[in-house]
């Protein structure tokens, strides 16, 4: 078995993160959810749990087992968890670890919870839980309602908003993680010109670069959609399919590929053969955008300038709009987390952001063209985490 | 790129279900809801809405955007989706998609949904949604008490035991789309010892079977587990690590890989070199339980019964327990799904259920062995999917 580019795997960042990371992290959150009016946040997500405690599960998969973390207005979290769980965290910096023999269908946690909630120190009475936009809590609701209803005297309010704060401006570390994974996509995309063929179903062209990811160093490929078409695309979010590359097609993959827990996501475009010259200047305008995208996304700019910008190009070369709703997004523990580069989001950019620059236009009836980078905010602008795709179409012949 | 075993792909099975399949999964459905006193069922998560609609798309990695399906008393699905993903629904059996120009944080979908099921005939006033047992609903709660507060003279009820109960039950087709990716996994499995070295870390082993199996025709690989230790492990479900394959380990790998949807859970164990004699014997202890619990796994016996079954050989092996909670439990478009083959599980088992059968038991402290094989039901008894492991621990040398 060869495991790819011994050279890129040797200059991957370390797994995980220092003791230092996690304080500094924790004393984030911590202002924060003061300036929220939070006593305490209350996780149940995987990305949530990682980030505050660099706890890591494949076994999150299950939906049987509810996992919490509570993040107290001072000092370290408090893990509530499975029994199952037990040991890993103690491998953690988390101090406080409380478990129950789960599944325990009578009581999955929730008596342990609510007394972990109810001996906190109250300032606010609220406590900030994952209730509001971009989120799901991961627990069944009806337990959620048998928690609130345990709770006398406080409120669970929507903490979406305060963890989506504590979690935007990502640290030089986190930085590197993604950064990496980046690295590795963009070299696996390089290189699948030459492991693709015509005549290759869109669901081989995925099966192949999802090998080629694997061998060089990405962990997990939980988002790796491919989808083809003569001249372009309907849509960009499922398949792949067994439609057979042709001759005139545009073969489109995305991935949001993993390496220690943190995400790529971006596209790229490929000219099956020859394709049409209206098709190969649409190319060329999304990726004009996207460059326009990438110069508008500094600090102090809104998400909204850096869709604007985007926009007035893809209108110019002639755009009918397209299906996605908007042109890119933050990045990190997740494939995709706010804000969005759409109308109307007037989040301000910040140095530690790290977003998709992703514009896309139909410009026939059901052929639609979407690029896509990815890019980390400096005082002095966007600076590409992901090595840019040339501006001429490649070919795969 | 080598893509392994065409004989195996040759026999796969068609991806896809039939029209005919897709009406029984209905006429069930609206049999059980009835049962429940439910004029509809929402839906929000992944594998609700592929189990009745057949619609799949890994964008739902993205947690931005909610999506719903209604499953009305009468009459097949309505799709409330995301305009993105129009024209894929439309490639399935729902006639009835209604979309939203997502995202749009002011009303993502809410207003389209609340009008689609205030308009529903009315028999019991009241609709199911996964709020219960081993759901987490996939939107965001203040958008759930949003869309309640829409809905007059509608109680939005637990639906999750109905739920569940509709999909416990596998079709022919299912059980051969679980069969198929239970085949892969074991043949990538068998030739393990033939990739993996003493001296690679949990996490070359892990990455070397992630891409055998991706050869072979697996989809996708959401759960691969592996973690190793001296005669045995002290978890099961966090790794792999960077720990180093030794003399006298055991490395112990689990993992729930998808054909089509549909997930393989389960584990084997390696030898590393020579390993102690009695975790070897306790191996085969647990290879003797594993193969009570088929044996147990009969039409009208209860989880309960499974259960006691293997319990009882893993206590005369002199057992000290283990941290797992429970020794298997349902398969199919998850990789684990009621119910627990545990005590206090009195589910009876029925012909079409297909079942994970894992014994496991610590026999010092901190060494833990688990098994793993996974059954469809059958009239006459329990049937594997997976092929059975040998009962001596193999070895990698």
């Amino acid at each position: 078995m060869n495991i790819r580019d011994k050279a890129l795997q040797a200059r991957r960042p370390k797994r995980g993160f220092s003791p230092a990371e996690f304080e500094g992290r924790l004393a984030r959150a911590q202002e924060i959810m003061r300036r929220h009016s939070f006593d305490a946040l209350l996780l149940t997500t995987p990305p949530n749990i990682r980030y505050t405690t660099g706890f890591d599960t494949q076994f999150w998969e299950s939906p049987t087992r509810p996992w919490f973390v509570i993040v107290p207005a001072t000092g370290g979290p408090i893990a509530v968890i499975p029994e199952i769980g037990a040991p890993e965290m103690a491998l953690t910096a988390v101090k406080d670890i409380r478990t129950w023999p789960a599944p325990r269908p009578e009581d999955d946690g929730i008596s342990l919870l609510a007394d972990a909630l109810s001996r906190l120190p109250r300032t606010f009475g609220r406590i900030g839980a994952e209730l509001g936009r971009e989120m799901a809590l991961r627990m069944p609701v009806i337990e959620f309602f048998a928690l609130r209803d345990r709770l006398s005297g406080i409120e669970i309010a929507d903490g979406s908003p305060c963890i989506w704060k504590i979690r935007a401006v990502k640290s030089p570390a986190e930085v590197e993680h993604i950064r990496h994974i980046c690295h590795i996509a963009s070299d696996a995309y390089a290189a699948l010109p030459r492991i693709v063929r015509p005549g290759d179903t869109e669901r081989d062209a995925c099966r192949k670069l999802r090998i080629d990811l694997a061998e060089r160093g990405a962990d997990s490929s939980p988002y790796l959609a491919g989808v083809s078409g003569p001249g372009g695309v309907s849509q960009i979010v499922c398949g792949p399919h067994d439609r057979v590359l042709e001759q005139g097609d545009i073969l489109f993959i995305d991935t949001g590929s993993t390496y220690d827990g943190y995400f790529c996501d971006f596209d790229r475009n490929y000219a099956i053969g020859r394709v049409a010259d209206r098709a190969r200047k649409v190319h060329e305008a999304v990726w004009d955008a996207t460059e326009a995208g990438i110069k508008a996304a500094v600090p102090g700019a809104t998400v909204e300038d850096v869709w604007r910008a985007m926009a007035t190009i893809l209108e110019a070369a002639g755009s009918l709009g397209n299906n996605v709703g908007r042109m890119g997004h933050g990045l990190g523990l997740q494939l995709t987390e706010p804000p969005s580069n759409m109308r109307g989001d007037r989040t301000v950019i910040e140095a530690g952001m790290v977003l998709t620059i992703e514009p896309g236009m139909e410009y026939e009836p059901g052929k639609m063209i979407v690029h896509e980078e990815n890019v980390v905010i400096t005082p002095d602008g966007a600076e590409l985490l992901t090595r840019r795709a040339p501006r001429e179409l490649p070919v795969i012949s």
